[in-house]
């Protein structure tokens, strides 16, 4: 594409960018500059086309997205996406398709109180890149500060993610309301965003699922040096996905990718605080097992016999590999 | 390409990452933690293969190039490039392109003074996205500050890169020593590191040239107001582009992209204190024109007549456009 347009492009995302006091120079410049104090969390995700999205994804779900992934992780470390930037590598540029996507950008931007501060735009195949940063809400949450006897939660419910990738990789067009939620659960990854001010409080550790509980899991746990034990039984499920895949429900809340709901590593005397003060910013949180110090992850079903852990469910584009 | 080859990337890039105090969480969690005050420059750019980089370019090519476009914009804005995070591209991960690739990256990074904090890594057409932030030297360095009757100053030499990339597109074997230092050029163009901390101090207005100097000045010139008169004669060209193509080398200079040397607005009476202390830190400056009260950019050759302004030249991707 030719300058002329790129200068076009650039106008119309400044126009949309929104403000802040803490931004002292935005959109235009060889870089954005901000005010800053103290400890900040400072994230980076790329989205590529037919890998974590369809090639045929409509725009404002690329939009939404490639800003979700990185506002979930930014959630996980307890702080505040308060400035972002965003690299966009397009084959072409077809303002409807632009118009799209900032639909989807900047509405997500807005909800989590994010402005954006520059970026840069390149042709080649379509992906999209964001970095965020912001202060931490207090000491930032790693994946590292798990001990044993903790209580191991979850925000919202498990595996609808993945039931609804099958669905957009079907003809997309949901047969009911199940698959309409569940379609829509895959297409609109929604941040916790409330959780981020509560987690320093609360959380001894943190993180959010993208690759699938298990995986994602194994993760705190090594980095904690811990293990932990798992009831298949409490996996939070939606009624969508209960009715929609009763059979397999619940292997997808164990290993079904796409979900960004936060798991966290609590000591059992904040649980109930922290699932109230949750609950009261609009997020519900459901125990789903205890750390333990045998540095191995087990599940259980409901008679207490260990559940063979299934492997890993793979990202979209991993079908075509 | 495999988790577990995800994670031999990650401790790879973990163990040649460097260190900081102010760093104070790197590779391996949701995100990084860097401490800061202050005002803080923050850039991002993307180099994809086959647009910003030929698609058989050496691996060590790409690490340096993703590298280095960020550091230019960074040192443009007078800001210490004190953190990266690095979200890479790749269809495969092959352990000798990684290595190489890292060569270039961290070689440029040690020089920078500037840590990878984190990153992403994800599967698809090879491309790399470069974030850097830190803090400025003293106050923003823009576009917008450039004055009438400000000197114009440039750094190094111009338009060898273009001549360069021409080389590349070639067999990419140089034919002699001046054809070996073009190449060069365009396959490292190094940032001028040393600039950050005097821009400030001396430069109204600055930026880096990755388009050419016609397209890029003109962003300036537009920012700030003004238009400038530019002397043909006084483009500072190297022997080896002089040597290789005598009779286009100006107007390389004046419309070649990929030099990144940095132009900027002086007053003229700090004129030759920056140039002396640019110098003393490593940099040649050469003043190549004025800012001038009409709003337009002008070419004036060896007679004083005004030179037809060339065509912004395309990078090297445009080619197959």
């Amino acid at each position: 594409m030719s300058r002329g347009e790129f200068d076009i492009i650039r106008d119309y995302f400044r126009r949309r960018a929104g403000q802040r006091e803490d931004l002292l120079l935005g959109i235009g410049d060889d870089g954005a500059v901000v005010k800053a104090a103290g400890e900040l969390a400072w994230v980076v995700d790329t989205i590529n086309s037919g890998v974590h999205f369809p090639e045929d994804a409509p725009a404002h779900v690329v939009g939404h997205r490639v800003l979700a992934v990185n506002l979930s992780d930014m959630v996980a470390m307890g702080a505040d996406p308060r400035w972002a930037l965003l690299a966009l590598t397009l084959p072409v540029a077809e303002e409807a398709w632009l118009d799209d996507f900032c639909d989807g950008f900047f509405r997500l931007a807005g909800e989590a109180g994010c402005v954006l501060a520059g970026g840069d735009l390149t042709r080649g195949p379509l992906a999209a890149t964001v970095t965020l940063l912001g202060p931490l809400h207090g000491r930032a949450v790693t994946r590292a500060g798990a001990r044993v006897g903790d209580d191991i939660l979850v925000s919202g419910t498990l595996g609808d993610a993945r039931a609804g990738l099958d669905i957009a990789l079907g003809d997309g067009a949901p047969a009911d309301g199940a698959e309409a939620f569940l379609l829509n659960r895959y297409l609109y990854p929604a941040p916790r965003l409330a959780l981020a001010p509560l987690l320093p409080r609360y959380a001894h550790a943190a993180l959010d699922l993208s690759d699938g509980l298990c995986a994602d899991l194994s993760h705190m746990l090594e980095a904690s040096g811990v293990g932990a034990e798992l009831s298949l039984a409490e996996l939070p499920l939606s009624e969508a996905l209960a009715a929609h895949a009763p059979e397999e429900a619940r292997r997808l809340a164990l290993a079904g990718g796409d979900d960004y709901e936060i798991v966290c590593a609590v000591d059992p005397g904040q649980r109930e605080a922290f699932m109230a003060a949750a609950a009261a910013a609009g997020v519900s949180l459901t125990r789903i097992g205890r750390v333990t110090d045998d540095k191995e992850l087990r599940v259980l079903d409901e008679a207490g016999e260990p559940e063979p852990l299934p492997g890993s469910f793979r990202h979209f584009g991993d079908h075509d590999a």
